[in-house]
């Protein structure tokens, strides 16, 4: 490649959290940052604790390569620390609170943290891992009501930003500089770490933005919104939106603990228009008592986590929610794809369909559907295969795991484990889990596709697909049922099958090897079917 | 620092003009693309001829490293050209043809264009220059009429096309790669050239869609909105919105060469939304003839390249246009600030004022406003000081021009040769040229501001000042005025200055040391008073 001359490069501008915190104090230093009903300041005083807490973190050693980690509710605390501790050229280590005490101090150790600050309400989750924490650590206890410092810790939060200095100099970081890391837990073993850069996180804000904020009219998210995360801070920072709403000057309000109750009391005090969450937290707020008195009308809510069931999506419409379903993972940072909004934007009819959709990519965001040979399947919104990406922002890998990573990462795309479709437009339709996903004769058939049959036959009470063992098919479907009391299921849902393969719903492949009733179907612990689970019973006869 | 243990990278994902175009073609393959009267086709289609372009580009071996130039009005064919070009590895150097024939061939000779892609309307200036061109230059002809293939040249555009290969496959490139490549002239010296990276173009579009698409309502920039530019696309890459809007999956209308009677019937035509122009061109569309039938109710008008002029505002503003000032200069890729949008959305009484301010900077831009030594002027919106910037998007310098790469990005931040005062909100205002600014007793007084008062002297036709050298205070004002007939101004003048350093408005240094009535104010080509000129023709004592 010829030399085109270029003088040498006198700035090398870096993408930083920093520089996100600098846009939004830069466009609205007097917009205003809420908890709850315990804070209400402006950016500018946002800006200064920022400073303050980083030249506290800084006075204790807390610098560069450093790991600070943060358990608390989704407040204005936290939110200083999502800039405070990368702008330090720390990492910021986002520990699940819900996760078991075993797996909290797994993930402390793994992670290696250096400091843990930790809201008073999770001390009796911390004290008893503390004597089994072998690095040092320093301990900053958070709390609203100025509690004492338990024995060992350095301090209290708003006491060590007391004694900060608000012009604190931040260091100049490389972009790649690692910035945040959490845990993902899978089914089995151990949590993994994922981590992500200044970088990712900048383009990941700069992609979401571009996805959210040029829908028409009052949809997606604009400068004038007010958002309220419902989203724990630690799952994938809290989606990236406390990044977002901050670098573009968006009015933030903070729940703290989630409760219905204050939930609905915050977003009619504070006019919130935009929050993001599981399916399980907006059922919550909807049916919570006193819910129907608050009006809901000018609320954007946005999907992610799980599917959004059209029961749900109606229950919100109803209450003139504008709501649509996102598509992401812990790997990836997590936004990959979103519903069609501009599509739902004063449209009239009936426009379920489109809003629990997966829909299509973010800006920037590559999405493939794939067979094993890592080919693109047809795109008619048929053909199954597994959902691979790639963007600018996809976390690099598992930390300390080159096998986790390399299958992550296997041909050059991010596997997400999940199974869909893609249409004719780009719209993709995920219909499985790979790994529940059941391979006969070379055909991939869904085993959420099957028990949506199965369950819809009458006298069926649950119903659980999962692919056994066949020397001739590769694998073969079976089926669990649970029956209602006193009915006979077993033949019906084999011809519901049958009738759904000669529909064309179903490929002929599908119709069940067996159909087993079950007095009950094997379930995680949070109430998921346990497939893994199903497929040893069978393979050990317990069903039999 | 230590060692995360982070997993060896995967993947490396680049910031790429073809992820650009991945995204628009993704998120909108049905929406239209039309050049004024003779094309109208479909992203996919577009998608296509990008594709079949860079492989007749690449079978004329054209590729990595290649420089290919474009002449041409602003058409679908050089919009292809901005995605085919540099997703090849190549090039695109925009030839500005508004040039002389001399700096057209010092750019071509100096920019090593490889090819030249000429309009017809064109050759004319190009077809003298080819005998002095001494490198090897491939030659293609655009036309929408069938002209034939001049002598010497390779062929023609659409001909090339109709035998390329619509599934051509791409390289990898590093973001670093060189994409765009252009000239910027001064009133002095060679023009010099200024070039962009892939990089730098994704997150300059990344940024303005950041500023642009979250104004509140219907400002802004929006995916329903309908495009069309205004600015010549070879003055910075018509200021980068082509690119977004492709990106954006955003209706574009290309008007071809400007004709303000057919650029209102594209608006009418196609309900054209948003455009960006100097204001030369809005004030052309505004006086055309039937202008006034047009509805432009519904079009929002972006101005930049020299400050919107507050009667052209009132003007646009009285047609029911949403029109706003911006500023940036060609080393900027361009856009540093914008008027601020969301306070005009919706607003009631008189918004002229925030609609032609210089604004705020866009997200992840920073702007400063020092003194020479570097340090921030008060943020008093009075104090004066160089304008200077950081982003990720600046350009690195000037192509084979060191020393005027180091002025340009002298003390690590890029001087813009603008002076302004900043205030406390962080609303930028600009109030000279660094060039023109007087320079007296440490104090920096605005030549515009001085040429202000004395203009409004009754009698006084027109006035210019300088700044001219002085032993005791290093520069002292002198002002040139043209008196209308039979007015004897001087003493007028002085009174005015005195009058509004007396009114606060002017610093005392502002008195000028002498008044001196001309018969007239020497020019530049383009009509701007040329001081350097005047400084010239003072010393030489031509107006003593």
């Amino acid at each position: 490649m010829r030399d085109h001359g270029e003088s040498a490069m006198y700035h090398d501008q870096q993408l930083t959290i920093g520089s996100m915190l600098h846009a939004g104090l830069t466009a609205a230093p007097e917009q205003r940052i809420v908890h709850s009903d315990v804070v209400d300041m402006s950016y500018a005083q946002f800006g200064a604790r920022v400073h303050r807490l980083a030249s506290a973190l800084a006075a204790l050693g807390l610098g560069q390569g450093a790991v600070v980690a943060v358990m608390d509710y989704d407040s204005h605390r936290y939110l200083e620390c999502f800039f405070a501790v990368p702008m330090l050229g720390a990492t910021l280590h986002t520990i699940n609170v819900r996760l078991s005490p075993e797996q909290v101090l797994f993930t402390i150790t793994h992670a290696e943290d250096d400091a843990i600050l930790v809201h008073e309400d999770f001390l009796p989750l911390v004290m008893p891992l503390l004597p089994r924490i072998t690095r040092p650590v320093r301990l900053i206890v958070l709390t609203d009501r100025g509690a004492t410092v338990p024995e060992g810790f350095t301090g209290e939060y708003e006491g060590l930003l007391a004694a900060g200095d608000a012009g604190h100099s931040f260091p100049d970081l490389a972009e790649t500089t690692r910035a945040t890391l959490f845990y993902t837990t899978g089914t089995t073993g151990d949590p993994k770490g994922v981590s992500y850069s200044h970088r990712q996180l900048v383009l990941h804000s700069l992609a979401v933005i571009a996805c959210f904020a040029p829908v028409p009219g009052r949809g997606g998210f604009k400068r004038d919104d007010v958002y309220m995360p419902l989203t724990p801070l630690f799952h994938v920072h809290g989606w990236g939106f406390p990044l977002i709403a901050t670098m573009l000057g968006v009015r933030q309000v903070y729940p703290g603990r989630y409760d219905p109750v204050r939930i609905l009391a915050l977003i009619a005090k504070h006019g919130v228009t935009f929050s993001h969450c599981v399916p399980t937290i907006l059922a919550m707020v909807l049916q919570a008592p006193g819910s129907e008195a608050v009006d809901l009308s000018r609320w954007k809510v946005i999907i992610g986590g799980s599917a959004l069931p059209e029961g749900l999506a109606r229950a919100a419409m109803a209450r003139g929610i504008d709501i649509h379903a996102g598509y992401g993972m812990s790997e990836t940072c997590p936004v990959m794809t979103i519903a069609d909004m501009d599509a739902t934007q004063g449209a009239t009819g009936d426009t379920t369909a489109t809003r629990i959709a997966t829909g299509k990519p973010i800006p920037l965001m590559q999405v493939r559907v794939v067979a094993p040979d890592m080919t693109d399947v047809p795109h008619d919104g048929v053909t199954t295969g597994e959902v691979v990406g790639r963007a600018p922002w996809l976390t690099d890998g598992y930390v300390r795991d080159e096998a986790g990573t390399a299958a992550l990462w296997a041909g050059g795309w991010l596997h997400t484990g999940d199974v869909g479709t893609m249409a004719p437009d780009g719209t993709l339709r995920l219909t499985d889990r790979l790994k529940d996903v059941i391979k006969s004769g070379g055909e991939w058939i869904s085993s959420l596709a099957l028990e949506s049959v199965v369950s819809a036959v009458p006298g069926v009470a649950e119903a659980a697909a999962v692919g056994m063992p066949d020397a001739r098919w590769g694998e073969r479907p079976v089926i669990l049922v649970v029956a209602k009391p006193g009915a006979e299921v077993e033949a019906a849902a084999h011809a519901a099958v049958a009738a759904a393969i000669a529909a064309g719903r179903l490929t002929k492949w599908a119709a069940p090897e067996r159909v087993l009733t079950v007095t009950a179907i094997p379930k995680t612990s949070v109430g998921k079917i346990d497939k893994k689970a199903i497929r040893a019973a069978l393979a050990a006869g317990h069903f039999a």
